[in-house]
């Protein structure tokens, strides 16, 4: 190294930037061990405080590419195009929104993750239909996408492992929540899969990681700055996660309202919000008129041309594709628990992130990393932020599988809701385009 | 723990004050390595940014003393008083001062470091005197000290040793320079060796850890918060660091000049400076008025008291005692290489960190904490701050074992003094009285 990793951690700590040259070296070092765990975690602290300037974030996410190998989707025609949310609670959006792009002849590779504290992931709720397999090889996933322009699978050891090993010590030294940090680990990864065009769906709110939407923004808008240096074209729409998406929670629940909005029956937030992000997803992948865009995937939904698709990729994952037709196929709780309203009024706000932990509680989420997931449990919520409720009418339904956590839980719920006189308008779903 | 690691760290990054039992059963933990390397340097670079509380500093510290065990020195009579140093170059006080405190009857228990960076340390200094003996056992520290009222011992591995393995994780992590941690890391070595008083020699300047003298006093009134609320009583002296303490650097050559300076033939300042601390020193002891305290010292040195009590304690600790009245029985340097001045004029500014440094490259120091020191290597040097130069003048002598390696420095040397032709005055050496 240039200057000695010491050196290298005191520049950050007074404020300086970094050459280039020695975030590689750095990155490379932590690899080799050359660099010790307690200096990564060090450094990461200070870029907690002082953040990293552009030419920094580009290089320390050139790093953590170049620590492992970039996909090449060349031979797969036209533009690639992926969508990355930043996380909420009931966030089913990709089930629908892959197949739905890649039925309109834009290829879909997406490479997803698992949960994460009070927000659920898509593979886990992948892993929820009987048989689908998402531990894809390079190889599998660019057949599959071949094919079907669309294919789904986790993040491999081989995508961007420096992100992993530091995401995992960034995990127990409190050092998550740093815009630079969170933004360059989303970006490598999605430059590493070879897409050439990115959706961000920002997510802003109680329910995500960015409580307030200024912080939700500037991730968005750091996000842009990156994966534009790599050639990637990203836009981002900034989105409420002040209440649950839709109205499932738990991964088969998700899976099953997913089909539910495939079969253009699902809640009508989780429809808006998929139909924007896929016409920004047709434009990014070559159509010219955003109005045109979102028809084009209005159509392909009314149609059925989504769900098809869907069911082809369930098929080609290895996945039962019965489920689309019997959802009864999908895990079932063995409890169905009511949680009911203690008063009359309408729901002034909802405690996302109180629900998401209240999965995680039932099973649904992961409190360890080794914790395994029970994909049966969770909730159907049938109240909404501006809903009137009457007293005793029901807010929710607890599915789980141990009676006593179930009522358990559902006494809880109840304080996540805030119910009052005044009627309320239901929250903006989605709040800004970024470009 | 009653909060998990992560979230102690957390609210540390978040700006937030530590319960001051979390504070003990974080380092608790790190010693019991429930709590990892990583993990303790994410917190003490969030420290660095963000501070500790007055309760925190206070907790943090008490959590460094008892995780060893803390000197009863009560069959001791009187009140024991210590000085410490903040580290500068050429400071070779302590070697002048315990004995000559102890010389007019107040205990001194000193625990000494080693050299570190561009400063020298006691311990080294002590250990160019043939035979001397550091590593005593609290039993002998104890046994000398009773006898004579006055030892100097490294620090042992019962005492702070969560200290010990924080500040080897500092070192490597930038996280050094940090008041609380400075101030914390100083005070549990001096309360836990049982001093009653302290006397804190707070250096500023370019010699010095702290280039400003608002860092040094923010330092000098920390300690003196925190030994206070452990019942010891600190004084601290500003003092001027920006230029080298009196004529020699290097261990045996400041061995010998703390000689001449306890036969009252040594330079100004170091004597000026020794008195000063003395006298605080002897007001902690129990004297009442200060002009008289000073005057007791001054007496002490001039009447060879001091000598005597040097000379005495270098026997005691196994040291050949004739080196005070041969300081050639000390370790001689091969080469002693002329370093020239260029140009006529007065001396404006010397670097007294690059001499520090230079000294560390002919082997008055380490540049790991495993490399070998060389006792006789150094300077002499004739001219400081204020002086008139003359064009080819000496500005010091070069003692180096490896000729070349002089050559080399005697060349670098130069560069060390800024020479103009404005007169300057001398710096004012005692800066400011804290208390």
């Amino acid at each position: 190294m240039s200057i000695s990793p010491y050196d290298f951690i005191r520049y950050k700590r007074l404020g300086k930037s970094a050459d280039p040259k020695d975030i590689k070296e750095f990155i490379q070092g932590y690899l080799d061990a050359s660099v010790a765990d307690y200096q990564m975690s060090a450094w990461l602290m200070a870029v907690c405080f002082n953040g990293l300037a552009e030419d920094e974030l580009v290089a320390y996410t050139e790093a953590l590419i170049e620590s492992g190998s970039r996909f090449d989707l060349s031979e797969i025609p036209g533009v690639k195009v992926d969508k990355h949310s930043t996380g909420g609670v009931g966030d089913k959006v990709s089930l629908v929104l892959a197949p739905l792009v890649a039925s309109c002849g834009v290829a879909v590779p997406m490479v997803s993750g698992r949960g994460l504290g009070h927000t659920g992931g898509t593979l886990d709720k992948l892993a929820s239909i009987p048989g689908f397999c998402t531990d894809l090889s390079v190889d599998e996933f660019k057949r599959y996408l071949s094919k079907i322009g669309v294919a789904m699978m986790g993040q491999s050891a081989d995508l961007c492992p420096a992100d992993g090993r530091i995401y995992a010590l960034r995990d127990v030294t409190a050092t998550v929540d740093s815009i630079p940090l969170i933004a360059a680990s989303i970006s490598s990864k999605k430059i590493a899969e070879g897409a050439q065009g990115l959706v961000l769906d920002a997510k802003a709110g109680n329910g995500s990681f960015m409580k307030d939407e200024s912080k939700a923004e500037e991730l968005a808008r750091t996000i842009i700055k990156i994966t534009h240096r790599f050639g990637v074209k990203t836009t981002a729409l900034l989105t409420d996660m002040s209440q649950p998406l839709g109205r499932a929670i738990g991964n088969a629940l998700e899976v099953a309202e997913a089909i539910e909005c495939l079969k253009d029956q699902g809640p009508e937030d989780l429809r808006k919000i998929v139909l924007e992000l896929a016409a920004e997803m047709l434009l990014l992948g070559g159509r010219k008129d955003h109005e045109q865009a979102r028809k084009e995937a209005e159509d392909a939904l009314e149609r059925g041309r989504a769900l098809e698709k869907f069911q082809e990729m369930v098929k080609m994952q290895g996945g039962d594709p019965r489920i689309v037709d019997d959802p009864n196929l999908l895990p079932q709780a063995t409890w169905k628990i009511k949680a009911s309203s203690e008063r009359s009024g309408f729901v002034q706000s909802i405690n996302a992130y109180q629900i998401g932990m209240l999965a995680v509680d039932l099973g649904a989420g992961r409190r360890r990393k080794e914790d395994l997931i029970d994909p049966a449990v969770g909730f159907r919520i049938y109240k909404k932020i501006g809903d009137e409720v009457r007293k005793d009418e029901e807010l929710a339904t607890v599915h789980a599988n141990d009676e006593s956590k179930g009522l358990e839980v559902a006494e809880e719920w109840k304080g996540c809701f805030e119910i009052g006189e005044e009627p309320v308008s239901a929250p903006r779903l989605v709040i800004k385009r970024i470009t």
